[in-house]
């Protein structure tokens, strides 16, 4: 993760896993969600949080899940229908759920489709935050599949490219795949040059954002470093940027996050569904194609490769997708999540709020 | 596509499509591929090259592939194997035939599997040069279908975010789907900054690159407007370009396409691989999923959303990807298709060595 989005260390407290699970998991159940779907949706937010994801973790995501919970936009209670359905596909309708309270059960019935027939692939309409994607993607490599799951998360953030006028959110992608001895490849993007809660890291932490990633309201990119402006007072440019470094192709994965997940669930495209978010999870079973040892060896040999690159100079190694953010794990598990002091004063007042009967750290 | 691309109207002969196929397909005839297949090859070319993405036409490909058949590096009769087979996938060994020659097979493998199923996907190894991406996507549309095609190109040109090494080709990956009235989302895109066939195009047209589109050799991002510097002196940065910028989404592209086509395929990672390309396409049966009226109007209202947006100062037009291709087809349909005279003197000259009995324009 760029340095922008860390958070300072003479502001960091540090958390035990097992205590922001506990807190997790007990703010889910006050919300009315029953006990083992609660530990999934913590888990969700969770291993964010441990791979140092924070911008999808509890500091950004839990306050505003209670909040959503308590006006009734949230649906606690979800009656999930399955609209449509075949021998590798599936069509949902979430009933407001949260999108990661049904999106690791979306999952599974994937990896069981897949598991029987090769592939596997559920769209799921009307349900709402989805938290980060890399979970579900990490569900499908634990049972040697390649993973894929992408969100339509409104219409009003993202501008296309040389628009003024926003079509789509942020319409993130996730793609992973297991390997043998090396940590998997975990990918996991916005498709704007910046996910919007990262933003809102950098306004928590009092860091500047870089040229480029973002527009003014009349569609013209910022072009200088400048602190964060308030939300409602800029619009989000696609990855790449302006149309010469490539903003055309953030702008066509952020269309394909509309059509895969918000039209073909039948949600609608996210500039009209708006808060309405939908999503689109598939696992490909790797045994259908090849043999799996093969794979992952193979697997072993490109990560192996990638990892070792002699870097560029000023640059001390070279990563890829999922590496830094298993490496970050494993300091996490055993020293405890670096959260913002802010966040966990506010954890600590809402838990005496809600009667909770949970501390913080 | 960007004016670097184009060619200057002074060098400009415009041929038509059916000069320009029937020349095309009696080249294929000539490598010792029969008549039908021939014709399908030469389709694939003159589509990219009705689309104005001359990059992937005859202006750079033909040329190349008569040298490739000429040196026994690709085969005119491919004995296709399959490997594995479920019903919704199947792994081939291509037997070094040209992508562009067993794509369209392939695809049609997919969708057959589709249409019975809800999704279909088909893996090839050891193939050879997929010609443009966009043509097999379209087969998909055709039926009513999601279509997406990946292609694993070697790896020696793309490096890793701040690597100093490449380890893939320029990766390239498509995604489209059909509409109603609207002409259909079709993106096409390489995983780096830009195609290596269109920094060809701009030696031969004599256009600068951008800032942030290439490295030195030892990975360091060239970061002025610069000639394009001899082929084996630089690095293709991944698209995004800079790490700040976003290059570590490109990045995770490439290595997507290198693990769906390559490692699945059995090819192999691609810096192994090498010149044994390797591809992977897939349907997605829209019916499976929803009504298919439904999608198709609701593509409609995304489609037209975009084309009608505001643009920003200094742009006339906010585009999607497949509308100024579908737009330049109807004009070269009827004007002809402006090739570099260059390029109808390098034809004319081969039709009569080869014997060909064909001219430009």
């Amino acid at each position: 993760m760029l340095k922008h989005f860390l958070v300072p260390e003479k502001d960091q407290v540090l958390v035990s896993e097992e205590k922001a699970r506990a807190g997790t998991q007990a703010v889910f159940e006050k919300m009315g969600i029953p006990a083992d779907e609660a530990a999934s949706c913590a888990d969700v937010l969770l291993t964010s949080d441990l791979r140092g994801c924070e911008s999808h973790g509890i500091s950004n995501m839990l306050r505003a899940y209670i909040a959503s919970y308590g006006d009734g936009s949230y649906n606690a209670h979800p009656d999930v229908k399955t609209v449509r359905e075949s021998s590798v596909t599936a069509t949902w309708d979430g009933d407001r759920g949260l999108g990661l309270h049904l999106g690791p059960r979306a999952m599974n019935l994937a990896i069981e489709k897949a598991k029987e027939h090769g592939m596997g692939a559920v769209a799921v309409k009307n349900t709402r935050h989805f938290g980060m994607l890399a979970y579900y993607v990490m569900q499908a490599i634990e049972q040697d599949m390649i993973g894929m799951a992408m969100v339509s998360a409104g219409g009003g953030a993202q501008v296309p490219t040389n628009g003024a006028e926003p079509a789509f959110g942020t319409q993130p992608i996730a793609w992973g795949a297991p390997a043998d001895k090396m940590p998997p490849f975990v990918f996991d993007v916005a498709t704007t040059q910046v996910a919007a809660n990262k933003l809102a890291l950098t306004r928590r932490i009092g860091s500047k954002i870089e040229p480029g990633w973002i527009a003014n309201l009349d569609g013209s990119p910022i072009m200088e470093a400048v602190d964060v402006p308030e939300f409602g007072s800029f619009r989000m440019l696609p990855f790449g940027g302006t149309r010469e470094n490539g903003g055309h192709k953030g702008y066509g994965f952020a269309a394909i996050a509309d059509i895969m997940s918000g039209i073909l669930s039948g949600n609608g495209p996210g500039f009209i569904a708006e808060k309405d978010y939908s999503f689109f999870v598939m696992a490909f079973n790797v045994e259908a194609f090849i043999d799996t040892n093969e794979f992952k060896t193979d697997m072993d040999k490109l990560l192996t490769k990638l990892a070792n690159t002699t870097p560029a100079p000023g640059h001390d190694r070279v990563y890829y997708a999922g590496l830094p953010e298993h490496e970050e794990t494993e300091i996490r598990r055993r020293d405890g999540i670096p959260y913002h002091k802010e966040v966990v004063d506010w954890f600590n007042s809402m838990s005496s709020e809600l009667d909770l009967g949970m501390s913080m750290p």
